[in-house]
């Protein structure tokens, strides 16, 4: 039984897990839909209620019914690397190829439509509050009026992205901002705005949860700080203990969700609460393992190795 | 409690639904996501393990507290009509939109996830196997030597997309194409080929499902015809019986993939079987219904309008 990881050719994430499969002597296949058609072929069949599906890649040929996982890393976009690449090609080969793997008995991690609505942020923070984290106030409207009256009543706020970053050549970053209750907020109307109460945080926490298993590290925060990703504070990630009612809201929120994989990122305020900031359910964590050591590539390599249950 | 439908402003099977609505007395609101930010606005807060939303459209203020059901008919991409649109809105404002909405307890038809698996052809094909319809031998390739051995097996056959007609402008079509074993499948190499074994039939089967009442049609087909989206054929549509284990199929179908609504087609044969060919979960309905005379507008009408169970 094999372990499927689709994911673009560099990514050294993957290359983590591949080494740990490697040493359980598990079969695997790294695929970048890009490649389809093109490096890649495929085939599937559904005939007299039966279905037969194999993938070739790199020389090898996989068969859907020897599938054991999918792991969902980094992938590209179907057909991005074929020879006359255009967008139906695209929706073709998009079509196929995940057709054929929706179709197959295989464990996901995580499940493309899964994926879809878990990184939906606003429903995160609904899906947050359920499972009993710790939920900073937050509004995302377009009415200026509405988002003065928040500013006004929470003082010290954050104004931060719904969907990340645009895509852009070259790539720019928009990084959480701190602003106050004098802020013009006329543009509010011209599209919807994310305002969160500001967390004075003493440090950054990442827990990453693996199909259960969770690695939670901690990192010190300059007094002030707001974005951590995009500064240099010379402080470095350390493993950290989860308390009880974190490892149980993350329970439920990833069963809420289906995840089999999820990076949760905290700020960790003066009383020692963890505020819930967001779940990225394809979040990294080699700069997490490189730094506090923890074994979370041997925890996706055992999750993607396991049989079902 | 209010219905919430998402569609563009030209649809005249909202207006049929809508008319059932009114007669009814059930309040509801039509609004197009292209309008947000623009013509319309919203705001959502996150507070204290509270979420409260609102949604401002055409002088109308809709609580997400008091939706009763959100009908995804033919909605608009969200922020296509603002002042100033660009891909990095569209992706803020489906965010803050349609996270909103995955916060509410609303029941959906159908939840955008769901549908996103729904439309997977491939997928269909298993779901379709798996529920006990009978489904016509399928390949989807990109090897010229398979597809050349299903056409040598099968003999007569049809070529389809699997995504679709491309988003031209002008909209092209892609007609379902009937081809012999003689043809050149050279070109499969170069996008994955659906093929098809032909289904001499003697009639098309419309059937709609909604929320588990089935309406289904049926329209007599010319000898050899094979698409009849387009071509006149001098026939109508009319109601016919659903058949038990067609019944049981559906049931079947529409629980495992999750759908309120869906619109299925088969084409029934000579000896009167109804081959599955696919499940448009949000197909059309209103040409069924102005030939057929069938209450489907008054079926989605009262889905919509029950409250939860």
């Amino acid at each position: 039984m094999t372990v499927l990881i689709l994911t673009c050719h560099q990514d050294v994430t993957t290359d983590m897990v591949v080494a740990k499969l490697h040493e359980r002597g598990v079969p695997l296949v790294r695929f970048d839909p890009a490649d389809l058609p093109g490096e890649a072929a495929m085939s599937a069949e559904y005939v007299s209620g039966d279905f037969h599906g194999y993938l070739s890649s790199e020389g090898r040929l996989l068969s859907m019914s020897s599938l054991r996982s999918i792991w969902v890393r980094r992938p590209g976009e179907p057909a991005a690397d074929a020879p006359e690449p255009s967008e139906w090609l695209t929706a073709e080969s998009g079509q196929a190829l995940y057709g054929m793997l929706y179709s197959t008995t295989a464990r996901w991690m995580n499940h493309p439509c899964v994926s879809a609505q878990a990184r939906c942020k606003p429903w995160q923070l609904r899906i947050a509050h359920r499972s009993g984290f710790a939920v900073p106030p937050t509004l995302i409207t377009t009415f200026p009026r509405v988002a003065r009256q928040f500013a006004e009543q929470y003082r010290d706020i954050v104004v931060k992205s719904a969907s990340g970053p645009p895509s852009s050549d070259p790539p720019v970053t928009v990084p959480t901002t701190r602003i106050g209750p004098d802020t013009d907020f006329t543009d509010v109307a011209a599209a919807p705005t994310l305002l969160q109460q500001y967390i004075a945080k003493r440090a950054d926490i990442r827990l990453t949860s693996v199909g259960g298993r969770l690695f939670a590290a901690r990192k010190e925060s300059e007094s002030g700080e707001v974005d951590g990703r995009y500064a240099a504070t010379g402080h470095a990630w350390e493993p950290v203990e989860v308390p009880d009612r974190i490892a149980k809201a993350v329970h439920d929120y990833t069963g809420l969700a289906g995840l089999a994989y999820g990076a949760f990122d905290f700020a960790e305020d003066a009383e020692g609460v963890w505020w819930f900031l967001e779940c990225n359910q394809g979040g990294q964590f080699g700069f997490v393992e490189l730094e506090t050591g923890q074994p979370i590539a041997e925890a996706v390599a055992s999750w993607l190795a396991a049989t079902a249950p």
